[in-house]
């Protein structure tokens, strides 16, 4: 304990100085400029000073929160070279097994992709020496690219998914941590032999967990159905069971692919299970899957009643845009959830996404919105009708109410149509602050980390990267080497902050993310 | 003269080493090991040897070629750091001018994204000191993406397009410049004040292009229309002459989006302009613009009408996925174009687009096609309409023999339907082959040097790059600094070289691009 207490905690009492950018609500994201935020030994917020004076600080701010000068470690961003601070990127849904296969996936979509690339190599994750040659990989580079939280799936092998939680401990890296559990469907070389080993081998795993780290300060377990087809009712029934009796977090997939949807309906039809209703919704609800602390992963073809569902149990969706292209499954309606209340996040799901980085999935995001605009999103029609029926359903969240007012005249003229698909398409579009959202804050939300992590505000957790774009460019034509290493976004100088935002988010990468905390404690840093 | 033809040659001749990898064609890589590549002072390739012992050069391969020993640079790729040589990319369309705004276009499309970020940046680019800043950053920026030949739209201003051009000449990067035609429409202060002005300044312009490189080796001017509708009919009946007399290249932008094909077909009826048809095709082809050197960018909403013209004219189309995707101007049907025997290749289209990178393009269209493959197709009823109708225009060239043979019944059953739905889907998919070959050998028929750059064979031209994925990943845990700087593509050690090819397009960026050449001459290096 007292070792770990070492590695999780700052020894030392910080002052972070300088730009500070963060989400405020969905659609603003604060810039502080010229701002102190003092983080304690234990990594809490414990003051943010706006227009303040760095050299009174130790007459006047150092007093005040009781810290000895000495004791206190500064952080500047540098103005020369375009920094500023960040929340860490949440990715609420990957797999750390496969990260070997990013970017190989051929011409799959999830079925055959499951069998041909993803099922041997999970099961070759079981090698300890392979597992933390990979894991240690995953971590390091999640890391780099800013993420200080993240919800992996490990395997159905209990030493490594353990291994799995030890080593993100270790690089301090916030994780839930999940044992796959899997008692049907996959290949017999990687499948639970029965639905009680499988739930025995899971509750092995959570008593680990918590044992190397009790308060769940780093990481913690989850209850990891891989998704419907992959479990047995007797098994789902046991992990509605299990998270209800330890409180625990619920990960599980939902809704990718149209393949996966009708195999659902045909191996749990509603009467068989005793659901409510036809819906994949409904067989995960049946067996007590979704709670307030449930992560669903993609949530591609949801209908409005299934939605309602997933609204009423407070359970929460990670959208994985790169995957859900990658793999053909689907353009995944963001705003559409968001305007029904459903918090959402971000996730890479490597390896059907690609990439490891959070901030190329809010870029992902944000084209995906455009190609829901642009009249990609998969029910499309059944959710206009649904909308004509259910008006009083309708959320107040975001909308700009001018699509739902004027729905009065059957014979309404084709100009007036048009013109309301026109609104509806660029009500989809998610701007550069909401996908910036969907990464940090919207992510916090799954995670079970609401108004800890996620921004900048007193009681909050400094989990916090600092990012930095890079000297100004100027007609250096050949000798300016150094702004190679700083990376692909070039700013000119005569930027506003929300265009170098802007910048950052669509030209980033890992280059641009200068240093890593989470809790306070540094985690990453590039030389 | 002496002085260019020494920057833009290789003083000696050159040797390369190792494993080398290509399209050969549209499907398929060519993958060669041990193999040597023999590049005179002319920057062309003269012999390609396989299974080649290099410790033979001196005594069997030199002395063939007539080369003394102590004249030839020996370079060769590194297997330990999973290194390949790779044909350069081909940008076939981008806009210099518009790089300092990459990343910044809010929720705007098309119309409103020109009048509120490009216009303004443009004409500011007549500044000479700015031009040269914003161009010479953007020439080493896609050089260090391994861009060796970009299709460039400069400004209206003479003087900094001359600049454009003297400033590729001088890096060594193969380029098209374009002095942008543009009579109406666009505002006052960004506008040729007549037909005639601009007309007389592209031939300026073209003049000192031709003057600074003669042979048109590395530069060449390309005639430019912005696109129809800041053109007057005269300025593009001129224009259509102008590239008759010259035998010029044209590139310009077709039905990018529906808005701006709505105001072409009002801006130019075809009663008014004598065209034979009503369409955005009809436009240019009545003023002569389509030839067999016009890279038409985008294409995104084509009919078959057009693209039957555009065919019979031997004209050629740039895609853009990311500016498609960013604007959200539609989904371009890559592969139905391909089948009807249209070469394409990819455009970064910066700053519709917001990367400089055309692997990220590669990466781009993988993803762009699959939204296809989900229906997102801007005119896919429209089309499958006229597939119905004229099964004879069909094209042979990719199709899987599947689907037109039989579309007899008029009451084909549901399933059926679905089942050729699912073929057309998954047709739609362009493979990690496929995009790579648009990428370089597909670029290389639009900007003119089909069967001089793309590909390593005897008679090309040595247009390059040396591609590092860094070394295998081994458990350095925290050690492995070095593996950084190297990017984000991870190798384990067991990857196919299909594999590794698949991870280096989906997770490659300008840290793999170790080395570029553009006709023999090294016109990058990564420290
Ligand atoms: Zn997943
Ligand atoms: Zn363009």
């Amino acid at each position: 304990m007292g070792s770990q207490e070492q590695t999780t905690l700052a020894a030392r009492n910080q002052l972070f100085y300088g730009t500070f950018i963060y989400p405020k609500t969905l659609t603003d994201l604060e810039y502080l400029h010229n701002t102190a935020v003092a983080v304690d030994q234990n990594g809490t917020i414990v003051a943010i000073e706006r227009d303040f004076d760095l050299s009174q600080a130790a007459s006047t701010l150092f007093p005040r929160l009781g810290w000895a000068p000495d004791s206190v470690s500064i952080h500047s961003s540098l103005a020369s070279h375009n920094q500023f601070f960040f929340p860490g990127f949440i990715d609420t849904h990957l797999h750390a097994p496969q990260y070997p296969n990013v970017g190989i996936f051929g011409k799959s979509t999830l079925l055959d992709w499951l069998e041909t690339y993803t099922f041997p190599l999970e099961a070759s994750l079981s090698d300890p020496a392979k597992a933390r040659t990979v894991y240690n990989r995953v971590i390091r580079k999640t890391l780099s690219h800013g993420t200080t939280c993240a919800a992996y799936y490990a395997t159905k092998d209990v030493t490594t998914t353990n291994l799995l939680a030890d080593l993100c401990l270790r690089a301090g890296q916030r994780a839930l941590v999940g044992r796959v559990c899997m008692d049907q469907l996959s290949p017999k070389y990687y499948r639970d032999a029965s639905a009680a080993d499988s739930v025995a081998a899971t509750r092995e795993s959570i008593t680990y967990i918590e044992s190397i780290d009790p308060t769940g300060t780093i990481v913690r377990p989850v209850i990891t159905p891989r998704f419907a087809p992959s479990c047995s009712a007797p098994l789902m029934a046991e992990l509605g069971k299990l998270a209800a009796e330890t409180g625990l977090p619920v990960q599980t997939h939902i809704s990718e692919n149209e393949g996966e949807i009708a195999l659902v309906k045909e191996m749990f039809p509603a009467k068989k299970i005793g659901a409510k209703g036809d819906t994949y919704t409904h067989v995960y609800d049946t067996f007590g899957l979704l709670t307030d602390k449930t992560i669903l992963a993609h949530g591609v073809h949801l209908s409005e009643e299934e939605v309602q569902i997933i609204k009423a149990r407070g359970s929460k969706v990670s959208h994985c845009p790169c995957s859900n292209s990658a793999l053909t499954s689907g353009a995944a309606r963001v705003r559409w959830l968001l305007e029904r209340g459903i918090e959402v996040g971000l996730g890479t799901d490597m390896s059907g996404g690609y990439s490891p980085s959070v901030l190329e999935m809010a870029r992902q995001a944000a084209l995906v919105s455009r190609h829901v605009a642009m009249g990609c999103a998969p029910a499309k029609k059944e959710n206009k009708g649904e909308k004509e029926n259910k008006g009083e359903k309708e959320s107040e969240a975001e909308t700009e109410g001018k699509t739902n007012e004027d729905g009065n005249s059957e014979k309404e003229s084709k100009a007036n149509q048009a013109n309301k698909d026109g609104i509806d398409r660029e009500r989809a579009k998610l701007t550069v602050e909401e996908v910036l959202y969907l990464a940090t804050k919207g992510g916090a939300e799954l995670v079970g980390m609401k108004g800890k992590v996620g921004g900048f505000e007193v009681g909050m957790e400094w989990d916090a990267q600092l990012i930095g774009l890079g000297r100004d460019v100027v007609d250096g034509e050949y000798e300016d080497e150094e702004k190679e290493e700083e990376g692909n976004v070039d700013v000119f100088g005569w930027e506003s902050w929300p265009n170098k935002v802007a910048k950052w988010l669509f030209n980033g990468d890992d280059r641009n993310t200068r240093k890593v905390w989470v809790k306070g404690r540094l985690v990453h840093e590039r030389k």
